[in-house]
Order: structure tokens, then sequence, then C-alpha cells
């Protein structure tokens, strides 16, 4: 799984200043070469290398975005679409250079159908500037990453997180997108319909596309109500598999659970610690239920029957709205929560997604891997969906623990792989998942990834070596 | 809106000839020339002309497909995928000759996981096999268009129907696929994960694809257990208008509705007469609800405060399993029942889906258009997703009568797109919807779609002429 090294050159620095002295009379100082500004625009947030980009646009509109990719692909000048760098993979970098196209100030709700529950936004408005939005219209959108993300990022990475489980991810609640094409086309790729069978699914093809194959500008994205009643709660298993049994049995029953999370002993200490909690040191699941009264009763009551078998211990439920509020902070920051089980480590974020009759199996032989490689890694997830982060805490000057902890990711993700699962569940490929690709689809598979990509980007000038290997 | 001619010349007898040489000695008598044959598999259903292919070959396993393939491409023979030929757009024609590959042997069903509600199942199994498969374990496959068609067929052209308002259409409903790409190599597109953001998603390109970038040979379905409590029943309306008020409120309250289908007064008088039933001559609404007895007793009360506002008769429940059949069957045989109306006309089937808001604005705008245009036209539609057929009985000896017809399906297309819709909800583009494509994908939609074709069928053989002109 060593990645083969990246063929395509840096871009000459000549061709980047022509494509800067082409948009600068249009875009002022909205076109920056400001170091601190390239720094924040490569990846931050993970240990995947960072390599910024030549400078930093940002766009106003659509025309502006399409202006911008005209300029730059008649430079060759690569492009790397951004919305807040909240992502783990290294989707942000420039690895050849080029232009970082910040979609920070399109930030436009373009409009709200609440008869239809859908709304159009930019793609620089975040998920919880939009649930702000149409809060007061009784609606939500349910995709919920933990971070604040961009609405235009999230599509372009098949975003998902902890209510999947019942609302789906990205590729379920996009109905449509604008995007600007590498040759600077605009195309709208559908109506606001529920449903469609008019040809290619264009819109599929973009969400989780990672901005190699255009730049999203606008999102059209259903909404849901705001659930009429919630109940939440949290309950403590004596172990993973016990916990994942409850899991397994609860989405086999056809229970409608809204979120069902895992976190195990060492990410629940990591929470107490860090959110001043006091749960039990032992594998947890906080769950949630959605629905009218008498609906999530019944859910709430066959869910309890089914964890009474498994648990070692009682539920606790979180009715009231603050009470919710701490326990989903909680699950929200257990990232930094986890980061703080030893300072000063950085973590290598990770992401599998397995059949839910592998998971327990999947889970199991990862902690056993866990302690064999000497790694200090919790683990969280969103089991309903199959799906969990192992996060290695690792000393970024130690090479020895560092490919340790590779070694561990690589058997990990085989693993996930040689069940029927996925290397990535919801982060993306963006750099760092690239080596999984082959492995995952096959020769054949990435011949026809690579075959889509070069003709729609026959440059490569969209996101270069994101997804594929250049 | 007139379609510009055929580019593609027919493929040479020569070239047919030297393919099926080459695929004799191993498919014998699984290879036929049989006119009849030939003609079963041409477009059978509709008032598309018929094009059959010049031969048909019945493979049985998915190398079976790649050889069958690369044998094909090796001569530039066009190859038509076909499953039971139940669709309406002409999908199954031969429009430059070619062979049909007819996936009727293809029908084991490969695994049935139950534990992950999914199964693998080859090309030409249909649903109700696969239903009658699982049923036994609880399990169900919900996808249901009416026609008995085959899952291989039903996710190349993205098909759904009645339960889709609950359950999603194919697109939501396949997990991966087996496909023979145009040069032969075979791709599995994804395991069997709930949800991946590796890479491209082939799947979903694939779905809906009407079998113009490769054949698909195996489906990894999702499946749901079969639901605990089902109530369904009817309701007749004073107009319309009404009826679609009536699922708008239910869709915007959030009422969990399985079913909601639409039968305009001229499809009731049909169903009377075929199906033997006597409901009152008005729109009426069929409802099913699924799922644990407090849900469903729920949603069946604010479904029935909701009716009670705008209905003009009472409810009534069909809460047998008996009265349940015979209600869906009389649904299910809607088409047959239609082209009683006028014995010796053909219908024109039609497919428009617009957001829901804009429904009843579609229907009545287009029910003023049938009377002015001196149309017998029954609507029914799956009016949860905003999705309805209006199927004008056209005599087809009549060429004016003819012109007025397609003058008339023009129009509720336009005006479904000028909506935000799209001229086909689930029936796809085939021959007969290409001329709507640009009106609703733009110039720069549709040079995107051509790219992709180009890029993965360069040769153009993998059932041209369909989706997109040659």
């Amino acid at each position: 799984m060593t990645p083969p090294p990246s063929r395509s050159p840096r871009v000459s620095s000549h061709a980047v200043a022509a494509a800067l002295d082409a948009l600068r009379p249009q875009f002022g100082d909205r076109l920056t070469e400001n170091p601190t500004i390239r720094t924040q625009h490569a990846n931050t947030l993970s240990r995947v290398p960072s390599e910024p980009p030549d400078a930093v646009i940002f766009p106003l509109t659509t025309d502006e975005v399409a202006a911008i990719v005209r300029t730059c692909a008649a430079h060759s000048v690569p492009m790397i679409p951004f919305g807040t760098g909240t992502s783990f993979e290294g989707h942000v970098n420039a690895p050849r250079g080029g232009l970082s196209i910040d979609t920070l100030r399109m930030k436009r709700i373009v409009a709200v159908n609440a008869d239809d529950l859908d709304c159009v936004v930019e793609a620089g408005v975040t998920r919880m500037e939009l649930n702000d939005h149409v809060r007061q219209q009784g609606l939500f959108f349910p995709i919920d990453p933990g971070a604040d993300a961009s609405l235009g990022g999230m599509a372009a990475t098949r975003a998902s997180g902890t209510n999947a489980v019942r609302y789906g991810t990205m590729r379920d609640n996009v109905l449509a997108l604008t995007v600007v094409l590498p040759n600077g086309e605009i195309v709208r790729t559908a109506g606001r319909a529920r449903k469609s069978s008019a040809g290619y699914d264009l819109t599929r093809l973009l969400i989780g596309a990672e901005g190699t194959l255009g730049i999203l500008t606008e999102v059209t994205l259903r909404l849901h109500g705001l659930p009429e009643q919630i109940s939440a709660g949290h309950c403590p298993f004596p172990d993973i598999r016990a916990a994942c049994d409850t899991v397994i049995r609860t989405i086999q029953c056809g229970v409608s659970i809204a979120r069902i999370e895992l976190l195990d002993e060492v990410q629940i200490k990591a929470c107490n610690a860090y959110s001043r909690l006091d749960l039990p040191e032992t594998p947890t699941l906080f769950v949630e239920f959605h629905g009218g009264p008498a609906a999530v009763a019944e859910q709430v009551e066959r869910f309890g029957d089914i964890a009474r078998e498994f648990s070692s211990g009682a539920f606790v439920w979180a009715d009231r709205p603050e009470d919710r509020t701490r326990l989903w902070t909680a699950r929200h920051n257990s990232y930094w929560a986890a980061c703080g089980l030893r300072p000063g480590a950085k973590g290598i974020p990770t992401d599998v997604c397995v059949p839910i009759s592998q998971l327990a199996d999947c889970i199991g032989e990862t902690k056993v891997d866990i302690v064999a490689t000497g790694l200090v890694a919790p683990i969280i997830g969103h089991v309903g969906d199959g799906n969990f982060h192992v996060l290695p805490l690792v000393d970024d000057s130690d090479k020895a623990e560092l490919e340790r902890a590779f070694g561990f990711v690589d058997r990990m993700v085989a693993r996930a792989i040689a069940m029927e699962g996925t290397c990535t569940g919801e982060h993306g490929i963006g750099q760092s998942n690239r080596k999984y690709m082959a492995l995952e689809f096959g020769d054949a598979g990435l011949a026809l990834m690579r075959t889509i990509k070069r003709a729609i980007d026959p440059l490569n000038v969209m996101n270069p070596g994101k997804i594929l290997f250049d």
C-alpha cells in the first residue's frame, strides 16, 4: 500500500503569476498571496502534511467562480475548492500549488421552499447557518458531521454523521447542484423534483467527487420537519460485543432510531475528562429517537427491550433539552476530548464502515490490534451504519511509532474491505486514503474512475492529486 | 423539440455475422436469429416503433456477458441489454441493429444477508421472484414499478413506483452493482457497507444509465423488514386540487405514508370497469401506512384529520389483506384499465414529476389542456413524490390526432420543467424522451453527459441511441 510517487510537477510560478495578473483587476483584494492566509488554506486539522496554495481567492457568485475557472484553465493552474477546511484527509491541500477558491463569501440562502421541504443555498453556507435560518419555519437540515462545515464541502465529500441512520447522507439529501466544470461551463444538475429518471445522475457523480470534477457553487437540499418529539439517552455495556449486538438487533428489528452512537471505554474516559461528565467508563451507546409521541414511545420501548438483554446498567434518559445538548455536545467534542488523552500527540483520523453483521468482529479484532500495536486509540462510531472511527494518538516525532500506527491503520482498512466494507464511510479519500482505492475497487474500478476524471478534467486542474494519484 | 436525425448508421451485416460466428461455438442455441424472438426483444409495450435486434443471446454468468461484450466491441456491434422488456420508452430497441443481451437466464439469488438487510441477485431476477424468496425470512424488497420487472432493468432505468414516497427509488435501494464495461472489464462498484465516501459514486452513475455505460449483471439491494402493521384505504375528493392539497399537507406535516396514489375521475371509471370496482367516479386517493401498531394508528389519525378537511366522502379502509390486494391490483392494472377506455387505441405513456407545491397547478393546467386538445387521457400519480402519469389514448392511424397528442405531451413536459420538475420521474429517457433532455439540462449539462458517454463507451456500442441522440 505504498503510494506511487506523484507524476505531476508543481505548476510553474510563471503560469500562476499570469493567472493572478488576469484575475486581479476583477477581484482586487479578494485575491491574496498573504502567507498566513495561504497556510490557513492548507490541511490544518489532521497530521496530513500541509501543502499551501500559491494564492487564495474569494468569489461572490457562480459567475465569478466560472471566470476564475476559465482563467486558471487557460494557464493550467490547479484550483482547490475550499469550504471551512474541516476535512481530515488533505482535501484542501495544494500538492501542485495553484489557487484555493474559498466559498467563504458565498453565503446567500437563495430560497427556502417550505412547502416542498427543500432549499437552495450557496456553497459557503454552513449547516448551522442554514439551521438557524429555517428553524423558525419548523424545519431543519439533519446531516451533522460534527464540524460546522460548509454545505458545499459536505456535498463534495459526501458527508454524513450522527443521524445518517435515519436521515441518510449528503447523497440522499442533495436534490441538485450548481457546478462550474473545468471548462468553465455552468451546469445545474437537476430540478427540484423528488425523483427523476432523466439521464446520468450528475448530482450523485459530483457528490463525493471532492471537487475533482468541478466546483460546487450552489446546493439544493432536502429539509425535514423538526421532530415533534425527541427522546435521547445513554446506556452502558459490559463490552463492545454486547453494545454491537444491541445495535445489530435494533437495526434488524426495524426500530426507527435517529442516532445510535458507540463510544468505547477509552473514549468515554476522554469525554468524562473533557466535557466534565461522570459516565461509567465502559462501552456506551448514545441514542436518540425522533417522531410523533406514540411512535417515539413505541420505538423507545422496543429499543429498551433489546438493550436490557445486553446492557450492564440502566438506561439514562436525557429528556430535557439542556441534558440532550450536553450529551450531544460531548459527543461532538469527542475528537478534541480524545486528543486530550495524550497531550502533544496528534490523532490519525480513520473511518472504516462495514456491513452491520460484521461490526462486532471488525471492532473486536481492531481492539485486539490496538493493544498488540501498543497504541492509545479511542473508538467512536456511527454504529447504526456500521461506521466507526479509531483515533490513534501518535507522537509525530517518533518515526517508529508513526510507522507502527500506519501499519495498524492499513490492517484495519484491509480488514474492513475484506468484510465487504469501505476505507471511508464519511471522511472521503482526499490524499491519505488514495492508497486504499485499488484494494477497494480493483484495477478496473479505479481505471473507470480515472477515465471519468480525464474526460471531464483533461488538464487535471481540478483539485489534482485527490481521490486518484496523479 | 424535433429530434435531430440519427447520425450513426446501422451496423453492417458483415460485422454482425462475424461477431455471431465468434460467439456461436460458446453459446450454441443460446444465441438465436429467430425472427419471432428478435421481434419480442424490441419495444412492444408502448407506441414507440419497434426496432428489433439482429440476434438475441442468453448468457448465464457475468463472465459470459464479458465474453459477449469483448466480441461485440471487437466488431463494433451494438449491444442492447434486455430484462423483461417492460419499459415504455424504447429502451430495448436496436436502432442500429446489433445483439440483444437477455438476462432471462441470470436468475441466481446469490446471497441473502438477513442480518444486514441486503441481498445480491443476478440481473435477471424479477422483483416478485426476489420477494417470494425472502418473504419467509420476514423481509421484502419494496420498489414496485407495477410490472414484474427484472432487478437489473429496474436499476438500469432508476425505477420506482407506488411506495417510493416511503422507501425511495432504485437510487436509494441499490448498494452495489456488478457491471461489464464496454471494454469487457468487470467492475464491482461498491461493497455492502450502508454508506461510503470512497471516490466517484459509480453505483449511482450506472443506476439510470439505461445500459449505455455498461451491462449490469449483479445487483446488491437493500431489503426491509415486512411491516408489522399495514393499513390501507381510499378516499374520494370533489376535485383534483382538493386531492392534491391533501397530499401536499400530508407530506408537509411529515406524516409517514408508504403509498399515496391519485387516480382522477377518468381513471377511476376505467378501473371500475376493468377491475369490477364500484368507486365513486371522482378524483380518489389510495393510501397505505406501514409500521408498528402505535405509529400506524398515529399516522392514520393524522392523515384522516387532513383528508376530512378536503374530501367529498368517507375514507374507506381496506384492512383485510384480500381487500388490500384488490385495491392495489386495481391500481397496478390501471394501465390496462385505461387502455380499455378506448378499445383499439394506443396509450402514450408520460411521466412528469414536479416539486409537490406545484402539483395541483401542474395537474390542473394539464387537465385543461387535455380538454382543449380533445383527448381521452386518464391521470394517475405517485403524488407523494409529485410524479404523475397522463395516458393519452390515440388512434395510431390518425396522423392529425397523433400530432395533437404529441403536442400536448410536449407542452406538459415543458410545463413540468418550467416548474423545476423533470420530464421523467421513473420511466427513463430511452428513445422517446431524448428530445426533452436539452430543455431539462441545458446544453452544458447535456454536453457533460455526452463527455461521460464518449469516455466510457468510445465505440458507442452500449445501447446506442438511448438517453442521448447518437
